[in-house]
């Protein structure tokens, strides 16, 4: 971007009454990059911190008249790289947009983007209300974000992912409208489902300022079940046996030998023992039927040849039983820099694959472990190497490309759930046909045929 | 279309390798409409019923060639006149497309679109799998059929709808490349959602050649709980009631006096009596949960006024509890010609809007009865006129056209689940705002770009 451009952009922002702009490098730095930091990045234009609907439509309209890219961002904790800047971008962050409104005559809540997941969760709590969509980074992560890139977490197994809660969005188009899609009841088809579209786009068909999910009341406090296992096959049947029986766990988590150790080697609690596989399920079905849902649980671990089980329906037990899985991902983060995984596969070949990951980091010398929504075959193999150690991490890089074809040849898919950013661009491609992405990139330009809508991310090559 | 386009494409039709065409009236004019008797058609210039995805393709390729319009059908028990021919086009029906897999391994079924909705049910019920959709059509509508509209049904309020099922979808592009959109695995979040996107648009965006359904394991036999009210306004603040508690019924259904009487009068089932409105209810939960899900509707039942409630887990007394609405419909068909209608509001206006429905039906001098989804807040209010009176008929559309607009002003929806069609382009046009509108038409471009797929349906105007 030359020194005119970059003066006109600036000077447009500016002059939006009220817009909070940043364009100190001091300051912008902080919102060059999510937590992909494997991907390019680079320190924007600008960051503008709207606080109201109207604000990110001027600024839209700006960017159109200026021809200038925007990058929309919430909390930053994406994993692939979507909220990634360029040096000729604006960003928009969505921090500021905080307000939330529950309907509890509807079991609905009008919430705008910048709310943070955890803080929603807790609103809820006060009127016996629940949004189940639980990722890992509910603390700090925002709904915007959250509908950005159709983010899930442990409760998908049982209750769904973001999009199976949004009803209704309001967006800034590429066109520089504000358009509400959806629609507020249970059921409709009028038109086509243009908010489905937008959920998961990441920021590349509009900017979402506004969010009517659906809710449901609070589930009663679960029994929760572990499972220890000799081997990651044995841990795999399991889950695919859970899977053929029908059975709804609310929530059905695989931690493997490497990340019990890095539990153990952090917080001293004796997790690993001989254990190659972890896995703890949940059931929050009440009363007899709940009952018959935890043995039918533990029948299937024991029939795929676990030598522990245990289960508790006390709180605090149950959190006990939960820990390897609470603390697996931070306890990697000490040991190096990781690189996480997000594949999705069938159930029946959980085993196969998880079998497949080990082989690949012994090949390419690099720690592998991991972590997985086992019920949904959705897997995070963790890639950590030694921070500063550059052949590790190109050796870690193609392990994450063998990855992402073993994925592809399961009949399973480049990612679960935390999108295609920059760091899945080419497993996309290889994923999609050639007709499909072309399908894709014709969508993306009847609706946003300035091209100005985070260019570059989430779409194929 | 003149004579020589009649022959160039019906020519290139008949050129395609073991593809059924038929060109004479006599057979033709059976595919001319479906069920929307109200909404134009017209005999169309040839009809294909092609046996496999390459048959459809060629015809697509024909059509693009030949710049003729299709009209893609199941088996015509649309309501919306989504599936209504014009005399330039080409019907293609999928009728003959009906071969169906079950994956018992993954939950999964490969469905053709011509598999008969019960016919599915049937099949899958000998592995003791399940797939929820039941629109009132499923003992003649296809998986196609259900696709292409999004159907509902009964399930709904528990279940979902059919896209709620839809993993995968093999499509027909409009520009005849042969895609698969979606995937099989749980979750995935790798590019748009093309596959939400396609179900429901009514034959604009693809035609769907296969379908991939998610299926759950069969429920147990419900209890079927049944409330009279001495107002629709009682029952409607019943169902409101429900919602508020966050109860989930697996079925609540309202029938009004208008059809109990129709009932009564064909059957001769004493159902009608005091009550103007029956409510509906089962739950599927099993064991004690279930018991007191029973007791928490009866409770609400009460509390909105029931003046007689009963339950029964018995299976031939919940099937004698069921059929004021299992015969509502076809009760109210020997009362002369039904129009329905199919709005969904939220819960809390149900009591307001089935009031005014009444007033409405006084006002034009209609007779209207409605049966609803209640727990959906979808509400399909039946105008009733005599064979051949066309007065009436005007007379009803009128009625037809402000039910619409009641749905509008009640935070409603158009349609909720027969699709807009012919039909509903109007209200549809006013249920989105402009720049909504334009976004459509953006998508239809973008993915038909020769106008080919079903023109003048199922689009705001």
């Amino acid at each position: 971007m030359n020194d005119t451009t970059y003066a006109s952009i600036t000077t447009a922002l500016e002059s939006i009454e009220g817009l909070d702009v940043l364009t100190k490098p001091e300051s912008t730095s902080a919102y060059a990059h999510d937590r992909a930091v494997w991907a390019a990045y680079d320190v924007p234009v600008a960051v503008v911190r709207p606080s109201s609907t109207e604000q990110v439509r001027a600024v839209v309209a700006a960017c159109i008249e200026h021809r200038t890219p925007l990058v929309t961002r919430g909390a930053g904790t994406g994993l692939s790289g979507g909220a990634n800047a360029t040096s000729d971008a604006v960003v928009v962050s969505l921090e500021r947009m905080d307000q939330l409104d529950v309907d509890v005559e509807h079991r609905l809540a009008r919430v705008q983007p910048g709310v943070v997941n955890d803080d929603f969760r807790a609103a809820l709590a006060a009127y016996g209300l629940w949004y189940p969509p639980d990722p890992a980074s509910s603390p700090w992560s925002t709904i915007g974000g959250n509908v950005a890139t159709n983010a899930g977490g442990m409760c998908c197994v049982k209750y769904g992912v973001t999009g199976d809660y949004v009803r209704e969005l309001e967006v800034v188009t590429g066109t520089g409208e504000v358009v509400r899609l959806g629609r507020r009841t249970a059921k409709g088809v009028a038109g086509y489902d243009l908010r489905g579209l937008m959920v998961g786009s990441e920021g590349t068909l509009g900017i979402v300022t506004e969010v009517v999910v659906r809710l449901r009341p609070l589930p009663p406090d679960p029994t929760t079940v572990i499972g220890n296992f000799d081997s990651l096959e044995d841990a795999g049947r399991a889950v695919a046996l859970i899977g053929v029986a029908g059975i709804s766990p609310s929530l059905l988590e695989l931690v493997d030998r490497g990340c019990l150790e890095a539990v153990d080697a952090w917080r001293n609690m004796g997790l690993a023992g001989e254990a190659e596989a972890v896995l703890i399920g949940r059931s929050d079905v009440p009363g007899s039927a709940g009952e018959q849902e935890v043995a039918e649980l533990l029948r299937c671990f024991e029939e795929a040849g676990a030598t522990f089980t245990a289960a508790s329906v006390d709180r605090q037990e149950s959190e006990a039983l939960y820990a390897a899985r609470q603390f697996a991902f931070p306890a990697m983060e000490r040991l190096g820099v990781v690189l996480t995984e997000d594949i999705c596969v069938p159930l029946a070949r959980v085993p196969d694959v998880l079998a497949r990951l080990r082989s690949i980091g012994e090949a390419h010398d690099v720690k592998v472990a991991t972590i997985a929504h086992a019920g949904d075959g959705n897997l995070h193999p963790l890639l950590v190497t030694p921070p500063g150690d550059e052949a590790a991490g190109v050796r870690a890089r193609a392990a994450f490309e063998e990855i992402i074809q073993v994925a592809l040849d399961a009949d399973g898919t480049v990612t679960g759930e935390h999108g295609i950013g920059l760091l899945k661009r080419d497993g996309l491609t290889r994923e999609l046909s050639p007709a499909v992405a072309a399908m894709h990139h014709a969508v993306k330009s009847a609706l946003d045929p300035h091209g100005i809508l985070n260019p570059g991310k989430g779409l194929p090559l």
